[in-house]
């Protein structure tokens, strides 16, 4: 069936428009002024904006870590998401050494299909690259349009990999157009630092900060950058908290070389004083790397805005503060890391950032939808509000003014990071592919709705959805 | 009478997709697929791109330079413009020490009125700022919509201005609002350096290029760029060739700064060899700042693709060869500086940038239109493909491939200066406000169509057409 | 007659050693264990260091500004020197526009003979370079030794040189072997500052800190480096006090410049809360530059310990509170710019110096002396405790603790900017050329003992006394 | 017996001067002006530059190495040195993973004693950090005086240590007073791109160069100096030899932290070219890191000079053209690294140095002995001319004009890095510790005659030879 959105404000990576927007069989076929479709569903957007929905590049849902396994899945994560005016969630598939990637695949298919109720795609997170591996990527490109693979340089003596294993994932993801994610941190000092700190009893939540200081994220930053150089290939930097690294990340793109970073809305709004909260609440706040000091948030605001940082993922990862997080009590390394942000994301870049006359509503969409969308191989299917491609659209109201909270955010994790934080906006109606997912503020949406995404190649991305003309592109 | 271009690909600073576009008495009221519209023209698109009409930012027509005049004038200009794929030019209306602002629109105003053919809008020059000039500038702002304001740092006893003159008009610019634009070299030792060349007999045109040498095109950019930090303003650094300037650019904005920088076409393809062709042939490449080593090039070329510049002008000033420039025979400093540029800013951006991979198709954009009228307060009237918006389109034919030449330009100035240049892409058809100003490659515009455009004041460029919203925004 | 120092710990830029000092005719002549000569004056040095005397390559003496006369003349402020353990100062000679170069430093040799009890010489304070200047320039190096010559870029209106001027001058330098000197504040923006302070009302002494921001000397510093660069020349950057302007000397250093910096003990102590005291008191505390925030200090003894920054001098310039400095109640600009420092530098920067870690004894007497040596001309004949060398000589006694106070000093000034500081140390005995000029604290010299210098040309520092051997020399 | 060395220039890291300096019991007692002591052999030095003797403060001797050794061992390696104006070596003594340091040290004092013509000293080379390893450091550090410890970040599966041995062994040397050596490159990606070149059928010597890029010396050296930062320890990066290494340390010491760095001659003067040499002769020119690009030379040159690198070594370690560097026939990975030096080093300094107006003759001193002698706790026994340090002292005659070669050298090698090369200037006589060495071009020194030297704590090295007062010291 026919929709249109009528009277809002509908806002594009570049572009900010009074319109109304029909769909049609899940794809926006028309834009104009006081469009007029019989039989169409009307769908009012007075007085709010109209954005492409939003495309979290940095999820793990359903993920064993540590002993435990994320408490939001498929199901929660994504219903959290689409409250959150995000559309298309990109996940990361964990492999197992020694296993096949395919198996790693497969495992991740399970997890989301029949629960996933938007679209969804997956990174692989590679923890060894064996001639096996090798041999196996091409054919999960081609057949599982994975094109990003993610390497670590931390969590020593579990997934961190080597230099050598890092330049030669660089190699193959030229060879092959895919775009090497990093986990930016020096798992070696770090694994040290907190072996002394646990040695000398240093036991509580905000000894996870000081025994990864920013210094450490700043060097495997430029480490990464400076791979990449050598293998003339591309890189993107996840989480980026601080000053140190936006500074290597920025050297390396003035020199040209394809080097992208994300950040996240904590490490924008929160802060390493958030650890030393008492009663072990700082556990709700360990993340890695972890939140920096206050005057890092500038240095990535502004970098979100020029462009040295292109794009804000959640690093989702939740963990009950009952039962998991206190698992560290007493200690703090076996805090399991992370927390819940997908829910968030969204509405905090607006109205921390957008409202604040941090981001303008333009930047604000790039960071938070198209630009994601274009670097991992979505656009224009995803990502913006054009014709042609998938209806997948927020309908923000800019006036509601509300308040954060565990009590009524959507993910079944029992805490919220941002409790009692007063926020502008919300968005009250979501579509995924032109159907209704979040309405009105209700849930109607479908577990099992959401599919797989099979991405392109890195650089293909801004191609047209109906191609008729070959279209050069440069990052 | 309403239009549909139809089956081109549609490409904005974000976006490119497959669609077609409904014209409304000058307005684009509808893009979709297949439209149809009983009573429309239908205008085929097939096989080539559908662009934003360019915006040239910086030309300089019917313009007394040294006691001459330049060639083109509003109607000439207009007319190359639109052939060259711009809508819209920003020109700049030279003002006079000691008369009122006021006088010098007014002559500006005369000089396009009842010429151009397409839209425009005029910068002000401004050479002094006394209290008389104070206390007119709101008024001009007010009543005109000049939002944009030049002060030279060279041409000394002639146009410069001291430190003090571009503090004050900096301070002047943030109260109003406005965007403070500068010629960026030290005029005091160029000044030293000339004299002294031709002290030393050195007239011939290379010595244009040795005498205004990077480095006091670096020094002035960055002092320029402190006293926009000390005045928390806004600064929009003209003309920039070298890597020198860029660096300093790309430092203050990494500090939050709003400074913005443009390039040229003729600095991203020609260089300071040209200036020393045999017979004065070099004459025809004498620019202020000059043409640079060819190593500048890769550096200007990565700055716009990373944001480090955010636009390209054409600096449009043309003299003939014969008769102005040969003014500077046995005295390179009599040479008429500038030269023709207005008609091929448009087809160098898209043939030597997208072309040869070095900007995206969206950048492309970007750089010729869509920032161009973000910066200076035409957005989002002009700039883009968007609901609401006037439509100023070029459907551009990727497929062509020509040489460019004084034979074939619509300029008057007797030369070219890529004569024989061989470049991809032809703007086939343009159109301002819906109506045809080039179609299929003839002129079938007219003298006086092209209207003055009061534009918004900094910062307030990203407002919709139709404003339902308040629209935060910040760059 | 000759003399003997006796077990002193005999330190250079390079060396700390134990031995003992023969002195024949003002010259050192021997150095060495156990030094026995018969008839021979002892002079125990036990337990204190053996420093060559200071050279304050920066002061104004007897100098008229603003109306009024610095009141220290040769006489009070060289005893005060000696008394600080300085045995050499190189004054600035004011020239007058219009009037030969020759005239004014006859005029400083009248202010000087008779009169000094230590060593000097001067440097050349230029304000216009006109082709008389540029003629005389040669004749005054050869007949005067001076090869030094400053350039103010602030004081506009008064003494401030265009960069035309500054430029031609880096050009007759280098041609002539001299060091241009530069005074780095930007000038045109600081008159602005001021008088819009004054416009405002705000006359306090903190405002002339105020109007007088760091950008502004990180500005100038930066454009005199970039046209020393442009010149192939060599500059000496007086008085830096801030991160800002360390920065772009550094950056000229790294490019392989001949740029050097001198700060001084007012920038490396007190900072811009003293402008604040009550009672006007901040007014004896107004130098231009300014005192800056105190974050800058650091950086400023780190340069000095990296060879960013080579020497330290006074700025000796001082003015009664009484009477001259209240000239400017109500009327920061009208405050007499400067304060007394010739008799404090070498002590503050051994205590706050070397006695608090920063710097090591010999990089001290790098700084405080010998590198000033070098760059002006005067080595080795100053600036070292070597065979052939001047014995100008300062037996330090380092256990001695006591309070700065103008109760204490020797100059006439009314006030000390270092009232009740406690200081670590004293020169107890100060030799120049042999005899003592203060022994075991108390003055012993003689008006008009002091010799004025002719110096080298720059780069011929290094050349030794008794010259056998051709010696390469690159700074 | 007692000697004066009369008439020579005496030049330290400070000063240059003409005079005699008497000699007793190997300590320099006296310095002065025309000397005279009854029953002192007298050592005419007319025409000569006297230099303090060189502290070559990097070599290999007797050294194992992939299954062979280093030809020359502390015979014919400090005959070569003294023969080169070198009078203390420091070598590194090779530990072995599992044995204790305390048989690594006993080994290397068997390999010099009796042996030595000159004095020496010992580094650790540090390959693993355990606990047994912490435990013994302090004894060493204590009883051997071997107060440097060094680590390698390349040699991937042999010597490379992970980054938090590097920094554990950074917090240790803190602790104790130690300097941390670094061999800066990352070997992870030098051993992936090793294996690849081979791979490839890429075995020539210049493929040594080609997968050891400078970009991966550079992150070394970054990383090294951040751990340092961390750590709030000292660092000395060995054998720098590229603009991305010298950069580093720049910004490291920029930030006041105590990085230091040396570079070798060979990367002075030679480049990457001369690995291209025919008949497999680029095997002679086999260093790690690599001979670079010919543009990095300036660099290396203009860091020495403003302090940014602080001293010169001549990573001695050399290996026979026939029977070992031939091992690497057909497997370039196979070519012994290293090459010989420690004879030419000094004179190549002063030829290429102070004779082409790159160095002062006093910071030629200072790079080539001086502060060698500060940073390793020998100074001032060592280092420099003083009273009471030893008589190391070299006579250098600059007007010698000589051929450098395989023919003339004294080290054993079968070839010369510089075969051919003319260079001014030689040591025609050495003294250790007052005792001839090398007299007049002829060896007249003592296998056994050299001593191992104890040396003292990071930073207390500039304290007097005969202490009578505290002296602080800050690097």
């Amino acid at each position: 069936m026919r929709k249109i959105i009528k009277n809002g404000t509908i806002v594009t990576a570049s572009d900010t428009y009074f319109g109304d927007i029909l769909i049609d069989d899940g794809i926006i076929v028309m834009i104009g002024v006081d469009l007029d479709d019989e039989g169409a569903e009307i769908v009012d957007a007075s007085g709010c904006y109209v954005f492409p929905g939003g495309i979290d590049p940095h999820t793990h849902l359903d993920m064993p870590f540590g002993g435990t396994v994320t408490v939001d899945d498929f199901e929660s994560g994504t219903i959290a998401a689409a409250f959150g005016g995000t559309t298309t969630v990109i996940d990361f598939c964990l492999t197992s050494k020694g296993a096949p990637l395919k198996s790693a695949v497969e495992t991740w298919h399970r997890k989301s299909a029949g629960k996933a109720v938007i679209d969804y795609s997956f990174h692989l997170m590679v923890s060894e690259v064996t001639d096996e591996v090798l041999a196996e990527l091409p054919q999960i490109i081609e057949e599982e349009g994975i094109t990003s693979f993610k390497v670590f340089m931390a969590y020593k003596n579990v997934l961190q990999a080597d230099d050598g294993t890092l330049y030669k994932t660089l190699l193959v993801a030229k060879e092959q157009g895919a775009l090497v994610m990093v986990h930016a941190e020096n798992g070696d000092v770090i694994d040290f630092l907190v072996r002394k700190a646990l040695e000398e009893g240093n036991t509580d939540p905000i000894y996870h900060a000081l025994t990864r200081p920013a210094v450490l994220e700043g060097e495997a930053t430029g480490r990464a950058a400076d791979l990449t150089a050598l293998a003339d290939s591309q890189l993107y930097v996840v989480h980026v908290t601080c000053a140190e690294a936006v500074w290597k990340i920025a050297e390396a793109r003035k020199k040209g070389l394809r080097v992208f970073g994300e950040t996240c809305p904590q490490y924008l709004t929160l802060d390493q004083t958030d650890l030393e909260r008492p009663d072990f609440e700082g556990a709700k706040y360990v993340w890695s790397p972890p939140l920096r000091e206050k005057r890092n948030q500038d240095v990535l605001w502004n970098a979100l805005r020029n462009g040295e940082l292109q794009t804000v993922g959640s690093d989702q990862c939740s963990f009950n503060f009952k039962g998991q997080k206190d698992l560290g009590l007493g200690d703090f390394s076996k805090i399991p890391n992370g927390g819940p942000m997908i829910e968030d994301r969204f509405t905090i870049l607006f109205s921390e950032g957008v409202q604040k006359g941090r981001l303008s509503l333009n930047k604000f969409v790039d960071v938070v939808s198209t630009t994601n969308a274009k670097l991992f191989g979505l656009f224009p299917q995803k990502g913006t509000i054009a014709i042609g491609s998938d209806a997948d659209i927020v309908i923000f109201d800019p006036s509601v003014e509300r308040t954060l909270s565990v009590d009524s955010h959507h993910m079944k994790v029992d805490y919220s990071a941002f409790e009692g934080m007063k926020v502008t906006g919300e968005p009250v109606t979501v579509l995924v592919r032109g159907e209704f997912v979040v309405r009105d503020g209700l849930f109607v949406g479908r577990p099992g709705y959401g599919q797989y995404l099979h991405r392109r190649r890195f650089g293909e991305a801004d191609k047209p959805a109906v191609k008729k003309l070959p279209i050069g592109g440069a990052y």
